[in-house]
């Protein structure tokens, strides 16, 4: 199957032809089942920014009083909607979360800016609100004029069909080469009354922590001020999102909001540490853990889940730089994509992470299956079980590096011929 | 043509068949006569490391008297002949040089210290020196016991027929998955004398600064003092072999090495910054900088040379990290592979090296021709001429990131489906 389709990045006006990749071998069955956010409408509509006939606009209105917590992209070449954001930000409130695909809107110049700041005072115009209440975000070509005019013409008719319920399409109008829609949901108690969080996602090449070609947008209906909501979806992302990675490359639109409304009823919160809030952060960090898992399982050209946790490090953050290292290694992933517990390639990538590791204490385990002890291949290893493991969709390695306590686990697929052929863009 | 070969890393005893890549489309067309160096003998064998009948085991004594420059790898767990080097380093003086190709001596635990040090005895026993003037590098296999016996076995077989002038035999016996041997050399001026330099390299896969399974040994008859020596090798890795990649992986085994046997007649030098250096320094950057840019004409897969040049960078170490992060992006690579001058990548890629940049006067240039100015596309740009340099074999991008006056030039190659076939391992 061929089909018209545009690249991150890429030439002005630049059309390509690529073959349609069929959904990846690792994509869940489904999209789940989504409940409503009191507080939150959204919906989907094509406004011919792609070419397809598939949604490419996304809207979420927002009730009175939502507050809003977010992270972006550390790229210094950030695009105008993310410096958009990060203005926005400051006053903590959002009225509308509004993104576009097939346009990045990415260096741009002041042109794009302007486009960012008529699409918002569009959206706040329909919606009466300030337009530094509207978030904005657009994924797709780089370098490219946004056509704000489409999306401008394009928002009655989204407005007019908002509902409670379309979640399902709304995750798909944010797709790019993604090749399946991405949600989840949680519900957490607060002392006692539940709430629920709702999240869609995007993200399939350049997935890289801080962060990538990734959006994620994350609702839940309970009452959390701004300045606890902001450091709780820091910690979900570090945990998630910049937790994984596809081809190491960071983008410059990445961007994660999560809005709160303060519809359900239930307790008051003060911190980030209220114990009534634990069970809030657990969920949030797991709904946030499943989406970014779904953005690995939707990596270009991926065949294989890898999961790297690393223990025994110096802190978190030194296990996290040492799984990113494993998990960033063409070496370890190309191995993995030939079904080859190369575990020479995992010492090497050990090595170059630039963290503290004792090689005489470093211990790898494969599926479960211990292959190297105190600095040299166990004497008693097995290969044939390890063999077994490499076959299969998920494969799972662990580390333990020996100087301290730090743990992470860091998400990653394999590096196969597939992703040279979707991103070498062979023209046809 | 189908050939038993060893990769870097991989399992203990691990043979494994691939596909035997012809020369590298990007080789030179033949080895380059190198001229004796005064001081200098040196040979090579096969000692039956590797199954191949080739060369595996190399060895250079130098004159009494010489002194010697190390630059070794930054990684954590570094290879035993590392170790041993780094050590022997202190002293200051090298007799000899012996390296065995097929089986790295890394994360061999204490038996691969052992095996070193046996190496380096049987060797200043043959030459009636001490074994801390013995150099020793492996590069192979990773985990796998060394059979330092083969190596001891054949060392009188191998000094009995050592000379001056086997210069391409010896760079043949240090290749793994190199495709062609790899060497050159200098004249230089010091004060009116002419001395000579000669190098030796190998590298092709796990290729990326600090440094790569590369292995680099230069040969002068200048008379240095050491701690000139250090300094002089230390700048020509920093703008060769550390600026250079192919992968990003880095390998335990790194080893460059600079051996001045003090046999030429010049007036004598004190001081790095010596004017009556600045030939030999310049001619010493150069050759190092040829030996690395061969390197990375046969890196795995490689189709294409890119040489990247970043200027306008707040230092040249920051635009070293800024064209290292262009020349590591999976993404640019694969559309260079793809003939794509897919310029949205490379600002991807300046975004995500940290290094301070300007997105509003970032200039982009590509075969020569002005892409982007002032952040954004060329008003006059035409992608004609652009394409046609793309299909080329050598690839120049240049990036002026508009905040200072630091420089770097980077090599890399195009990241290719061969690079994923050798490094896949398909087993057949």
């Amino acid at each position: 199957m061929v089909c018209l389709y545009r690249l991150q990045g890429g030439w002005p006006s630049q059309t390509i032809e690529r073959q349609m990749v069929e959904r990846s071998p690792l994509a869940p069955a489904r999209f789940p089942g989504l409940p409503p956010v009191k507080g939150v409408r959204l919906g989907a509509v094509s406004c011919g920014i792609r070419d397809r006939g598939s949604p490419d606009l996304f809207l979420a209105t927002l009730a009175r009083g939502t507050v809003v917590a977010g992270v972006f992209t550390r790229s210094l070449t950030a695009s105008a909607p993310v410096e958009w954001c990060r203005a926005a930000l400051a006053g903590g409130r959002a009225r509308a979360i509004i993104a576009n695909s097939g346009n990045a809107n990415a260096f741009t110049g002041k042109a794009g800016a302007a486009s960012v700041a008529r699409t918002a005072e569009a959206v706040a115009g329909l919606l009466g609100c300030r337009k530094r209440e509207v978030f904005v975000a657009s994924t797709g070509v780089i370098g490219e004029p946004l056509p704000e005019d489409k999306i401008i013409a394009a928002l009655p008719r989204l407005h007019e069909a908002l509902s409670d319920e379309a979640w399902g399409s709304a995750a798909q109008a944010i797709m790019t080469t993604d090749t399946f829609a991405k949600g989840a949901t949680r519900t957490a108690a607060i002392g006692g009354d539940r709430v629920v969080i709702n999240g869609i996602a995007k993200g399939s090449g350049m997935i890289a922590p801080d962060m990538a070609t990734m959006l994620a947008f994350l609702f839940t209906d309970a009452a959390i001020p701004v300045d606890v909501l902001q450091p709780l979806l820091a910690r979900a992302t570090a945990r998630s999102f910049n937790s994984i990675t596809v081809d190491g490359d960071t983008s410059t639109s990445d961007t994660a909001l999560l809005a709160a409304t303060g519809r359900a009823r239930h307790r008051a919160v003060a911190s980030p540490g209220d114990p009534h809030l634990r069970d809030f952060r657990l969920k949030l960090e797991d709904l946030a853990e499943d989406l970014a898992r779904q953005i690995v399982r939707d990596g270009e050209g991926a065949e294989k889940l890898v999961t790297v946790t690393v223990t025994g490090a110096a802190s978190e953050r030194a296990a996290r730089r040492i799984g990113l290292a494993i998990a960033n290694s063409p070496l370890v992933k190309t191995a993995i994509a030939g079904g080859d517990a190369n575990w020479g390639r995992i010492v090497m990538a050990v090595g170059k992470a630039g963290e503290k590791a004792d090689p005489d204490r470093l211990a790898i385990r494969i599926g479960g299956v211990l292959v190297t002890v105190n600095g040299a291949v166990h004497p008693d290893y097995d290969e044939a079980p390890v063999a077994a493991h490499m076959k299969g969709r998920e494969i799972d390695i662990e580390v333990d590096v020996g100087v301290g306590r730090g743990r992470a686990v860091v998400w990653t697929c394999d590096l196969t011929h597939r992703y040279i052929t979707i991103n070498a863009e062979y023209r046809t």
